[in-house]
């Protein structure tokens, strides 16, 4: 049984799996590519990492995740860039070690606003600041830098870059190694968002296509919020349609944070996460790459 | 003890408090004005209502409201549009019964996808279509409909028009008997916002501000996530500035949806939403109306 040949399965979707079950249950399943996350690759380290990946013959798709630059203090300013630049180095070892079709490319997560802060347009000043930093070291590595827009219930805590339209104005003050994520979770309510991914394939800066749905009433903890395709009220089809449209060739991930998901069976969930892909994005896709 | 002279108390900040109690708490806070809801008002008949208004000396800065215009069904539709010119009648008596210096503000939601729908832009065409129908109405009663962006995080379920850009590519398409209200805690993550608070006033559709805080974690409950200015991240100087340079010169509204408040006592919550204003938002506001 083969899944949908573009198809990824980002590991937080099977979040308690260690890495080799993860990879266990993506190839169970036949999802050909993973999106990989930087814990579970430290818990095994990351010569073992790459050697599972390698054996494993599935393509990676991303690491996931940097970004949480937005701090003020020098100090932890500085270790959030080091820590970023570890970050590059391991999505390029990583993507070097999966199958022909591999991405280098590092989600970033900006943060959110520091404690006591109000400052939001300086927040933001200061993620374009650290992506400036950032960006020869990327480049040198080869690895794309993705900055991922998050839904505006995230913007104080979480990412102050909260649109599709606003991340790309970032992305496109520099070269080519900056991109953006397009998460319909994050993105599907903006009524400029049609607009946006247009702009974005202009620009060539889709690094990532991610989906997941969304449903009310969102849970207490609203991080836990996403939902496979198809069990909420986002339309797949449009928004695949526009991705396909600005010429995203890349796999696509399922990135479903969900207590019920994480709770249940890791071959199950990632059966289960062929199956929506299969109904509810596939059909929007041109064809197999 | 006078309260600021522009300070509204929206009676949703004391939710629980028939019509008379919440005008007593007001006019005990020193609060001149008061955002009524149409609940309160119908549990005690609109000519009470008025009688009760006009007694008080209070000003009236707006109803909540109308809108939820987003159904399908022609049936659902026509008693939607009925009800909504129901609410304008209602603006306009209420309106006049008020101090001098009260607004005919209806305030209006869009409502959510319909159920099972994934329509996204169909929803918020219904939503021009129904502003359409109702204009010529508003415009007859001397009614300004102010049409409320709402949270993204309400865009599936309680509001399809998630920002100001978007109110106002609506209100701007009608004439000046069309508005929008801007509300810190839905717009205030917004990277456009402090352009789109400019077009509005360079078009003269801030028909409404209404300020309160925005904090995290939110509460498990998503709608009652509102704060007391000042308890959570917002930047009211700034954003407050920005309303003021548009020339708005209304009334401001303190509208929490919030238990811990609802549960409190009814005049320490209209004291405190007076104190709080002072602090947060009076710095910003250019002298006494």
């Amino acid at each position: 049984m083969n899944a949908h040949a573009r198809l990824s399965l980002n590991h937080a979707t099977i979040k308690h799996a260690p890495l080799d079950d993860a990879i266990r249950a993506a190839r169970a399943a036949g999802i050909p590519s993973i999106g990989l996350w930087r814990e579970p690759v430290a818990e095994v380290g990351l010569a073992r990492a790459r050697a599972l990946v390698e054996a494993s013959g599935l393509r990676v798709s991303s690491l996931c995740r940097g970004g949480f630059f937005t701090q003020v203090d020098d100090e932890e300013r500085r270790r959030s860039l080091d820590d970023n630049r570890r970050a590059i180095e391991e999505t390029s070892l990583l993507a070097s070690a999966g199958a022909e079709g591999s991405a280098a490319v590092l989600v970033l997560v900006a943060g959110g606003l520091p404690p006591g802060s109000r400052d939001l347009p300086g927040a933001r000043e200061r993620v374009r600041d650290a992506i400036a930093e950032l960006e020869p070291d990327a480049d040198a590595a080869g690895v794309t830098l993705a900055l991922e827009p998050l839904h505006p219930m995230y913007a104080s805590d979480r990412a102050v870059i909260s649109t599709l339209g606003q991340a790309l104005d970032i992305a496109e003050s520099f070269g080519p190694s900056v991109g953006v994520v397009v998460d319909t979770f994050h993105v599907w309510w903006d009524p400029d968002l049609m607009r946006q991914i247009a702009r974005a394939g202009a620009s060539r800066r889709i690094a990532s296509y991610q989906v997941c749905d969304w449903s009310t009433p969102l849970p207490s903890n609203v991080l836990l919020a996403r939902h496979y395709p198809g069990d909420g009220v986002i339309d797949f089809a449009s928004i695949t349609d526009a991705v396909e449209a600005a010429g995203y060739e890349g796999d696509i991930e399922v990135e479903i944070f969900n207590q019920d998901v994480w709770d249940d069976e890791w071959a199950a969930v990632a059966r289960r996460t062929a199956d929506a892909f299969q109904s509810c994005v596939a059909p929007a896709l041109s064809g197999q790459r």
